[in-house]
């Protein structure tokens, strides 16, 4: 049910609370599915029920970053950026793990939130987190050398797939991180170096994660 | 008077604009003088009548990076960021030239909020313009080399001072763009090899602003 997932639902009219419902629907959504892409899409609110979904931009010239991830319970307001006149920019929403979400439709949700005091404030509480998240990214890639970023992508990777096997390229990494395939190569061979991460064809190992984490702090 | 700068004044009822106008208050603000810093500051939204402020954030060695500028008629949303349970990073706000504002204390905007459907949805559109903001300095430290950030900064310092002579040091360009003087005096003596701009002390003119222009785009 939709209702387990938006905290704001018991402060909803019991009218509201129905045309949510109704005019919501359920989709899976495969490894690697993009759900939304730039402005001229506006499929709605996602409602991540399971699954982990990134949002990323892209360059001109076909580079990428991601910048931020969602997970389960978590909301996703910008693939709904037509409702707010004011968001003025682009990104892509992709699953990166097999993912079950809820749609709200876009009109359904701004007509409803342009009346309810609730829902307007619970929409800032939604934007406020993204932004949020955005500022975190922006001190990183301002404040942060990409030997630690590296490193914290690493660790983060390693606790969100439960695993100290990393199945994945450098390629992958560089788009998510936003640099070169090159410059996550060279890294991640002075990783091994040191004795923090073993390299093999399509997975890293991190066999000293306290090492890996003391680059980061 | 305050019904001027918001744009939403027509749409609150008699009675919060009534709360409105008593509990804002005008304040005169010099060239350098800080208005907001960090998380424990709350001191209520801002709106500005004239001057020119600037939001920036701070690394811990002391770097700084401006990630917005606030101009006449625009509302700063983040000095009341206290209302915000989700916003959860912190800036600085900065007049960058003597300024006048309006301050509306937090908890009487917060209160209001909760309770107005269009004064929370006009929330969410200053919200989504900060944010938008900060997406297009993303995209520029992200895809833009700092010949580009640099020559698009000095078009825009020329538009804003309304003159080809820019009265400032390389410190300060420095820490508006988040990095070291070295690199920002690097680059401006190429320019001015170029013939785009000529140095002198406390001084940049830009003799050559289609070249300049050139470079950024």
């Amino acid at each position: 049910m939709l209702s387990e997932y938006l905290s704001i639902w018991d402060k909803l009219t019991s009218e509201d609370q129905k045309i949510l419902q109704n005019s919501s629907s359920k989709r899976h959504l495969r490894k690697g599915d993009v759900v939304h892409k730039g402005e001229s899409d506006c499929v709605g609110l996602l409602v991540v029920c399971n699954g982990q979904l990134r949002a990323y931009i892209n360059s001109d010239d076909g580079r990428e970053v991601t910048i931020y991830r969602l997970f389960e319970r978590d909301i996703c307001l910008l693939s709904a950026s037509c409702m707010m006149v004011s968001i003025q920019f682009e990104v892509t929403i992709e699953a990166e793990k097999d993912s079950d979400i809820y749609v709200i439709p876009s009109p359904i949700y701004q007509k409803m939130m342009e009346n309810s005091a609730p829902l307007a404030n619970f929409t800032i509480q939604l934007i406020s987190t993204r932004f949020t998240d955005v500022m975190w990214f922006v001190e990183q890639i301002m404040w942060k050398s990409f030997d630690k970023r590296l490193s914290a992508f690493l660790i983060e990777e390693c606790k969100l797939e439960k695993s100290n096997v990393l199945l994945t390229t450098h390629e992958k990494i560089a788009l998510h991180l936003g640099t070169a395939r090159e410059v996550v190569t060279r890294m991640l061979k002075y990783f091994q170096d040191e004795g923090f991460v073993v390299l093999s064809r399509g997975s890293i190992e991190i066999v000293d994660s306290n090492g890996l984490a003391a680059i980061y702090e």
